[in-house]
């Protein structure tokens, strides 16, 4: 057997004594051994593409979970995913990673930029997993496999009480998963950080502060402006499979290259990426709401872009895929809502889709689309609510989940926080936990501390997009050409390319020159909407 | 940490020089220690639930692979692919596992039996590993994802050149790999023995011997005959998305349960389970070849079928699945043929296809489909051949893969020698390679030595028929009633339930009371074409 052989694994099947290092597990280093950084760096690889591979592999199967899987199949999927969560703890956590992750630290001058980023990052995912007992987090995973098919079925039956225990245990679990990573936080900043690095209640409460004083006298006003509602051509029937040939075309019209693209359908819409040449994008077309599909489609392409848009040559690393979900909802916002809800985009967006239905919308005009997508409506459902109102129902949201992680509130209450919070902040009665507190996806999945960044990643796009205007991009004419290039091509620079390597913090700063304000965004909905309904 | 978070892991975060034992690796036993056959016993399960979540997860890619996949995603799916085959080749191949393995052996009266075929099947799973350099081993995985893209790519433009260099690097690498697992033997006899135990080509030559002995002379006779050949009201064109629905109404018919499968569409159709409780059936309806696809699913079916019918309590083992391509080619080929075929099926069949078609089927008769699906065209496509011209079609395949494998022959030769063979034996000329050595995917996926199992399957079949009729089941009138489950409960208990613990040799043995004799295959086909043709 070769010395090569020995180093790729470590071991040699005729010696019944040799210890075995496995695939992607750095070897034990001797005490007495002289530091090897060439040896380090080639564990770091093999560390990565096992994790890589396992990456590969959950991220797949959890979409495929909630698109194709068969009904029978939800407890041997839970299973698989809980022992990649063990496998990827133990590679992670293990002490040879510990002091591989230590030797690669010290010697940083040795690295190159990416490979720093790489230690940097898999410190973190390590610092994450390491306090927690790996049964209690593989128990996590078995718990909320069972409980996104449990959710599933509570909704479509609009049945609260059945989800009610699934959802106390997912935030008892949490709780408890939150207090051995960080002791000393109170476990919701712990799961806020989760999703979007150095925030916490403390941030987003001063946050969603600056948003509230904004949004909801400008609401008022608007709700209470005379403006005459047009009819939109865009309401009835749209057949089914129609939309989804308009989804294909969508996705072109967005600039996304379907080589590298399942479209496929689902319950609660989403968009994932195994490696930026396999995007996985979940749709659900409403027949009686057409618009709907569209901007579901708009929305879960720009999460598509920012993932297909990372650095290549980090698909088999650590610094794969967005670097938090505040900077990939920013994505997905900005092309739903930016450029998807932007007046220069109508024509182009009005024209796609009369192409598949020319009998019912032949005669719409531009106008009369950007009117219908930008029309305030307060109304049940996150996500169709325009962009004025929308921050309202995270905010909601984060509400209740702070009540529910600092144990103030239990999941029985939350129907009735849900209609509460409704009322007093869109001022709408909710009739039904299906078009209530069962209408998303995440809780049931484990994400409480997600939510929040919706409204973040809005933010981050309002500032995004002025910095483009700033430095002389003619938005509204690139809009209007059709042609989003240029656009790409400035978020692949300065967001995309740099996948997990930098934090929002940073590529903020980066990329407009100056760090996150969330006036960006407040003065974007006072400028729109105050136009749209002359205030 | 607990004593059992230590057992479960055997990590201890806080000890800096704790080895790692990894989830699913045996722990090295210490050479002073005790026998001790319950940590044995645990840790046998500890390595079969991770050797189980690479498998869901390997299946489960390479099933997207074929259906669903991007075109863009062919090099990351087969690196996560040789990655999991790496990750398998050590976890089975260690000392350790080696030492735990030959422990339980050795300790077999205090297994139950389901351990014992455990040990007995994860010792034959390490065996043909264990030699292999794991390199070669996933490099092979590596180049056959390749090739299956390519292939796809050639069958779709008829291009044998653009697979030649492909299927010569296959080759080399299949007798390398078989040099490796038993230098003594001939490469191609490794292969056949892999995909049905205790075959070679001894073996299989005498086998197609006693086939060729009568069908061809049969098959001489049945064209010479004088049979006026109705008209057939199956051909012309059937709208694809009808055939989709028709083919969810065939699965129930055949009796499978619909919550545990997942059909989808695929070039080369093909059945995959990843436990139990979780098929994948991928069908190919063609619009002008309406048999064709109703065909396919019931063969397909027939594999689901198997792979659910295992004992459940092994889906996290590796007793999980058919015990070998030729058990589950005779699953396929029942359902698709004595079952399929069978004129007693024809009724339930013809109203079950009229039910999607009833414009152009509502009066047809079962009479006329028995004529239509049991006729005999000498034709290029192994996947429709009538019964009786099926098993020259793969004897083509495997003379050439003989002299393939030996070295005879090299990619370039394929198409002479297939066009030689087919007008040899099936008295046509074939006369492009799409529709010649290019039409099946096995060959690009690196699967030499399966065809043969196609007819041995046939053979299988063919005698497990026989033995229900000598116990006395009513196989016709089952059929005719559409109730399939007394043939579901018969080969539930005699051949499903068993998985991997058993070999085809015992559960033919078992099944029929007789050792394995091809002459209930031929003396089927001579009857059934005699009959037919007035012979």
């Amino acid at each position: 057997m070769s010395n090569e052989q020995q180093t790729l694994t470590g071991f040699d099947a005729t010696d019944p004594d040799a210890t075995t290092v496995l695939p992607g597990m750095p070897q034990a280093a001797s005490p007495a051994a002289l530091p090897n950084p060439k040896a380090d760096i080639a564990a770091l690889d093999e560390l990565e593409r096992h994790l890589f591979a396992h990456r590969y592999a959950k991220t797949g199967i959890m979409c495929y979970g909630d698109t194709i899987d068969p009904k029978a199949a939800t407890n041997d999927r839970g299973e698989a995913l809980a022992i990649f969560q063990e496998e990827d703890q133990a590679l992670l956590c293990s002490p040879e990673t510990g002091a591989l992750l230590k030797r690669l630290t010290a010697s940083q001058a040795l690295l190159s930029p990416v490979q720093a980023a790489q230690v940097r990052i898999l410190n973190r995912d390590r610092e994450a997993l390491v306090d927690v007992p790996p049964e209690v987090q593989s128990d996590f995973t078995r718990l909320t496999t069972q409980a996104m098919d449990v959710w599933h079925k509570a909704k479509l039956a609009g049945d609260w009480a059945s989800f009610e225990p699934y959802l106390d245990r997912i935030v008892k679990q949490l709780r408890l998963i939150a207090t051995y990573r960080n002791p000393h936080a109170s476990p919701y900043d712990v799961w806020l950080d989760e999703y979007e690095h150095d925030t916490d209640q403390a941030f987003y409460n001063r946050f969603f502060d600056e948003i509230r004083n904004v949004v909801v006298p400008l609401l008022d006003d608007v709700l209470h402006s005379k403006r005459h509602e047009q009819r939109s051509p865009f309401t009835g029937r749209f057949d089914v499979s129609r939309q989804w040939a308009l989804a294909h075309d969508l996705l072109r019209l967005e600039g996304i290259d379907e080589r590298k693209v399942f479209l496929t359908a689902t319950e609660h819409p989403f968009s994932e990426a195994l490696t930026s040449n396999y995007a996985i994008i979940a749709g659900h077309p409403i027949e009686d709401d057409l618009l709907s599909g569209v901007y579901t489609i708009l929305h879960e392409g720009g999460h598509a872009l920012y993932e297909m848009g990372v650095n290549e040559a980090f698909n088999y690393t650590s610094l794969k895929g967005g670097t938090s979900m505040g900077m990939h909802e920013a994505q997905s916002r900005f092309f739903e809502n930016y450029v998807g809800r932007c007046q220069a985009f109508t024509p182009r967006l009005n024209e796609t889709m009369a192409r598949h239905f020319v009998g019912q919308l032949g005669r719409a005009t531009p106008n009369q689309l950007y009117m219908a997508v930008n029309r305030v409506v307060p109304q049940p459902i996150r996500t169709e609510a325009d962009e004025l109102t929308y921050p309202l129902h995270v905010l909601v949201r984060y509400e209740i989940e702070q009540l529910l992680m600092s144990g103030e509130a239990t999941a029985a209450d939350v129907p009735r926080l849900w209609k509460e919070r409704y009322r007093a902040y869109l001022g709408i009665n909710v009739s039904n936990d299906a078009s209530g507190a069962l209408q998303d996806v995440h809780w049931s999945s484990g994400a409480l501390g997600y939510f929040p960044t919706y409204a973040l990643g809005s933010a981050f796009a309002a500032q995004l997009k002025a910095a483009m205007v700033r430095e002389g991009m003619d938005f509204d004419g690139v809009c209007l050409s059709g042609n989003l290039m240029p656009i790409h091509d400035w978020l692949r620079e300065r967001i995309w390319r740099h996948g997990r390597s930098c934090d929002s913090t940073e590529l903020i700063l980066d990329a407009c020159g100056e760090p996150f304000s969330p006036t960006y965004y407040t003065n974007y909905l006072t400028e729109k909407f105050s136009a749209l309904y002359g205030l």
